[in-house]
């Protein structure tokens, strides 16, 4: 590495005018957040490990120690509870100051204390996020053939990675917190390739096959005993802007899907539509009214494929 | 963090009851996998570190040790061997113990003997593993115009990626493994996006484009010299249930794939049909039916698209 | 584990002889890269801790210490900016080595200087990387009406993150580094579900809505302002061969997308075609042809459903 | 490194070649340790482990997690107390193979049994070991002007850290643990320069100030509230040997220093000796005889120093 | 490990019992200590962090970084000051909430303010500490035969460590920093066996050659270019007791050595005595009065050993 | 954390300002080592890493990997002195940087040459060095009471570390290696409390018991089968200086200790004396002259201790 340690200066003097041009307050303006009461930022690693140990909570054995047994259980479940909330109080007070706008009166000690109440509540609701996810974890194992055992779904099913996110972020979303809840739907994304934003609202029972693709809107609802496949939409169809040509952000806009609805692989539905209770939507379908109870759409079969018989490539 | 640590005790009661509520055994039926005779459950961290270890075997320079040489190669691998094998005893053991029925009358000790067997039998196997990743690397590389050298394919290619996966969960699957194959192959999706159950047989010189979000279920065949692009799915067409309205398991139920067929992005074919020798199957296509070798079967084009000229958005 | 140290060798002459049949020429022939000179191998681990680096460097707060001001910015800029380019010499010189021909006539040494003259080049593009980044970020933000602020893109959005690995290994790239930029890309392929050839040109203001399963070809030339959702592709049609039989590399095989262009979710577009500014290509459009400016092309309304009510499944 | 991968081998040669020496049975004979049974070799790792969770255990807050507090206490010292108690089972197992004579009769499952048995004992020891370091706490705090609270010694006081390895090793001595506890003291040894035998006999109320240089042999036995100061020896005098010229092992032969005894800096004391109860040694008195009750030695002032006044250096 | 998870309960609930013992209040008396406030303990592992960066900081290239160049060391030495004073901050804080009276009136605000304070008046006296460190190891240079540059006393000699880490925390104890200084000075002697006060004034050009055993008491007063060897104790001879029997803590009672002075191995000063300028104190003396300048104080000659000639052992 | 990040820049510019202190040239003076050629400075973290797989080389199974059976051995140790290697010969060119004087014409290409050649001498060793070891671990069995086996030396006794470092430290600077033997050696001096210089020569068979405190000089000659105690020091008498009055280096200045000799506990053997074959040096004697062999040295009895009976303290 000589010509880096040349002793004329020549890398130091890059390396200084560089920092210095991506200093000026100009260059990172748009990718610099400044919070409001300059408080740090959320931590990516402590949401890691906030979510590592929620794992371990609400799934003792798979995650985590792998040698907890009902004996001993009570002392991990507990130990990883108190740490993840030490980390969540933290970082739900970091989420409010990421958004805090310039002209709020609450101070930070407001926002500790609603993050300390926040994260207590948010405790009391994991044994119902489990109760939800253990109707995931049977319905998992219930619409897979190749499933051995409902264990096995934990162990390797990307659809429990994602909704064990999901319904984390969803009870935090409830709850009030800004942006965290983002965060960690978007880890199970990177993870698994499926993308549920935390403001949907999915009941139980519910069962991705495969996932990757997958995408479930912000204000999405699914009823319970739904099951998707990989690739499956359901998204918005347009988006309003307001007078100043900005985006009206909330609106309900993604479909409701009612219980006991099946949509298979690669089919996209748009906009806010009902799709009726025990509906079957085919592969692929591109769906954007809505359909009533227990019909099937499917692909108008001629329309899929074009065999052109012997041609060689 | 005053009102955690505030000494009236609520935050403990807090932790104390929720713990409480994820300790009855109500709670965590459905969740938490109670092996028979109380063993350990198999360990993601312990799989990642033989799968980290596998690939240093099996791709030398690339994966673990990047200095390593033709002169000092048969150290390194003979370390990572022998290290990956004793870990992998013990998982092959834990996976064993994980779906072990409550009236099997096997001891742990047999259990024990098997895992040592099946682990050393799996050693013999890597030899012959390699040699079949050899050729996809070869396909990679020859069926991709951007891929400079061979070498490109396994640093660069999710393809190979996922293809290590498979063969080595494939021939523990086929050596009688329980549980630890599946968990392999969806670590090599939750990274590659490309799910391919580790039941599936695939022969030689398989290359997978881009890859993600392609499903190759478990009872899938695919020849050799099979190229397929992202988003494709050989999946099952229907899910026969038994008289007690649970899915028959097992069956075969996904596509035989024959040699040198190529399938574009996002095709789907279901069900047990037959797609002949040197078939191309276009994109988008969805299939659920045989078809001849060397046919070439497209979506009709005028199915595709409808032009709106000159329309603003 | 009894027997895998049983002491009558069993074990042992199984690791033996696995890795003598491993170590035999033969046998790793295809997957073992010998570079000229015997340089050591890119590493993984070097480029993941540079691109980590460069993150922090690039959304200070982010990425990296997240307790970093404006204050304090610039000594860990300056700071992550020395070590990321230290290790990238590096890294630059092995991606020469890798692809270094038998019969190439330059000497180590003059790698190792091309090297360090490229890591510095690099560095000085890192302030307009991030003023396109900015852009990025802006259009992510005003493109999604779920985004509450922008820099919710720069945690949530796989857009980013995918755009910050693609304008880094672009970068590269475009100043001759072998290898590497495809390791980068790739890695953000494997995190996000979006796989950008670091040889693709795109301009400004560009967005990827959820982003899985997009595929952008190394020929691709995307201008400003344009919108893409999950699962499109711009690929290619066909690869023309030469007379060896050998696949034809390096041609303009992919699209152009013009300003302003959106592209919804699963359309693919095939081939050196262009697509006018400002069109808008409908969702599972199938595209191998040109569209003038302002067109809107979408899948004909009648092929996307076929819907038999009343139906059970 | 252009040499080390020159290509012609002669750096593999040598790898090779040492490789070689260094494997053939005569080379390691007396520093390869191979235990009956073909047992794994206690681990240096597994025991810094299960150290770092005791002490946790016995000094909460001080040691593990900073943020225990008594609501949630006992969460983290069951989590602690499983996973240290998992850990030691596995290394007093392989201890027992340590040591295993050739003509063992005993089956590994017994030593197993046993391991587990012994394991479980010590854990109820705990209790007891903590009340004892309690006393030794209050020691330092009390024979200490320099301390300003109990607390303080745990955090800094190197007699705390010694004793807890002690009082731990020692009970493990006593449940006949083989070569484990010697390790145990040994992390203290090396840690804090006080080396104390786990087969030394040490009550209640004892402190080591400064600590440094401190030896106890294996047969002292030590009353309460005796307080050392930092290079005092407790050591054996001669070392009997038997016909065969080798030392006879186990014989008590280091001092007996009844309650209260106080030792100055750099005393040493040999032999199987009594200090009597109360009794002062002052600092670098070499004393190998008993001593009576109250007594006071010291070294004869006239001896310690010669002065001459006004030279130079 | 069949009985530790065997089922009946034996293991769980010997957790269970001596989890329970451990937790009552009684048992954790006098270990376990409770803050005012119930803030959390002072962190070893974040202390630890804290000298690492200061190493770095005051010593570049030979702790943290070890390419830290002239050009860039800013940037290395700005980021390491940070971070370590951000987790500064809060250890000072712990620091005081660990001896914060039951009566305090003091709020925990007010506690946190002060630690800001202290800890940026603490980063305006490192440029001070560098230069007594650079005097110190200009004394060890030009004090050992053996070193062959300045440099390599700070990478080998145990003096430069342990008066870093003393010159540190004499700082912080003067800034009135509870506990932390003693903790940051027993780190030192854990790694070195010098063990100094934080308390204790040493002037610059300060060196200890070898230094284990060597102990340097609250109260010592210490000159410039003063230099000692191994197992020197500069000691307090009695602990005034007050009428509860207590130990009167704070008193001036250990030595003041003057400018100049040299002190060998295993010396032993004791009490409020004053060692004149330029005096030399011989090897294991012991002394317990003050000396005058330039004064020699050796063992009488006679004393030190008795010849027993030709016999055998 | 309110203040640190006030928005008034206040801590920004302490930041600012310290940093810009500790950067002006005059500031880092003395204690920033700039090396000719501005090549990195040796590496602490890297030279334990060396010296970690030098230890599992030297002692499988005791270090490293726990498993390691004769079976698998050389795998073990071949993968591991590769690594070593090449860690070392990066350490041993920077070493040699360190101290390259400003004058020096030989290049960085000859020293890196230069570097590999003694590496691989060094490698060479190896088996030489591991025969001194097992003398040394027979000794230290065979000359404690309380070891039970020659392996628990090995896991137990300081005495064996402290001499694998200075064996490996030793062979180093007898091939010419700059300051790294020095690091070496001082790494077993912070872990054992004994320092031994690297240039000191010790022939088979030592063993230093407890070993707290044990100073051994540079220019000490060491012969077979000898035991020394805690405390001992062999050290150097006076330092001659030159006309500059800088200390003349290199002298032979320490003990000529022959063969078979044991020297207790706290004794103090200064200059350029011999030390005759099976001479037994007593506890704290303070030996200045040479001393014929068979002689036995020891304390007067009478100088020791002055009993005072019966008084109080």
């Amino acid at each position: 590495m000589a010509n880096l340690n040349n002793g004329n200066g020549a890398y130091g003097s890059v390396i200084e005018r560089v920092t210095g041009q991506l200093c000026e307050p100009g260059s990172y303006e748009g990718v610099y957040h400044r919070p409001k009461h300059e408080q740090p930022m959320p931590s990516l690693a402590a949401l890691e490990e906030v979510m590592e140990r929620l794992k371990a909570v609400l799934f003792p054995g798979y995650f985590g120690n792998s040698e907890v047994t009902p004996e001993t259980m009570r002392f991990h479940i507990g130990a990883n509870l108190d740490a993840a909330c030490r980390l969540l109080v933290e970082q739900v007070k970091r989420g409010f100051c990421f958004v805090c706008p310039r002209d709020e009166q609450r101070t930070c000690a407001e926002c500790e204390d609603r993050s300390q109440r926040i994260s207590q509540d948010f405790l009391e609701r994991l044994p119902g996020i489990r109760s939800l996810l253990a109707t995931d974890v049977d319905a998992a194992f219930r619409g897979d053939p190749a499933a051995k055992t409902p264990g096995e779904t934990i162990f390797c099913y990307p659809s429990i990675i994602a909704l064990t996110h999901y319904r984390v972020a969803h009870a935090l979303h409830h709850l009030g917190v800004s942006i965290i809840p983002r965060i960690i739907t978007e880890m199970a994304h990177s993870r698994t390739g499926i993308d549920i934003h935390p403001g949907a609202h999915i009941d139980e029972n519910f069962f991705i096959d495969h996932g990757t693709g997958v995408v479930i809107g912000e204000t999405s609802v699914i009823g319970r005993g739904v099951r998707l496949y990989q690739g499956v939409t359901l998204g918005a169809k347009s988006f309003p802007k307001d007078e100043a040509g900005m985006l009206v952000k909330g609106q309900p806009r993604h479909p409701v899907v009612e219980d006991d609805v099946t949509i298979y692989s690669g089919a996209t539905i748009l906009g806010r539509v009902t799709i009726g209770r025990g509906a079957v939507i085919g592969g692929n379908v591109w769906l954007t009214r809505s359909v009533p109870a227990g019909a099937r759409v499917m692909q108008p079969p001629g329309q899929r494929e074009a065999l052109v018989e012997g041609s060689g490539i």
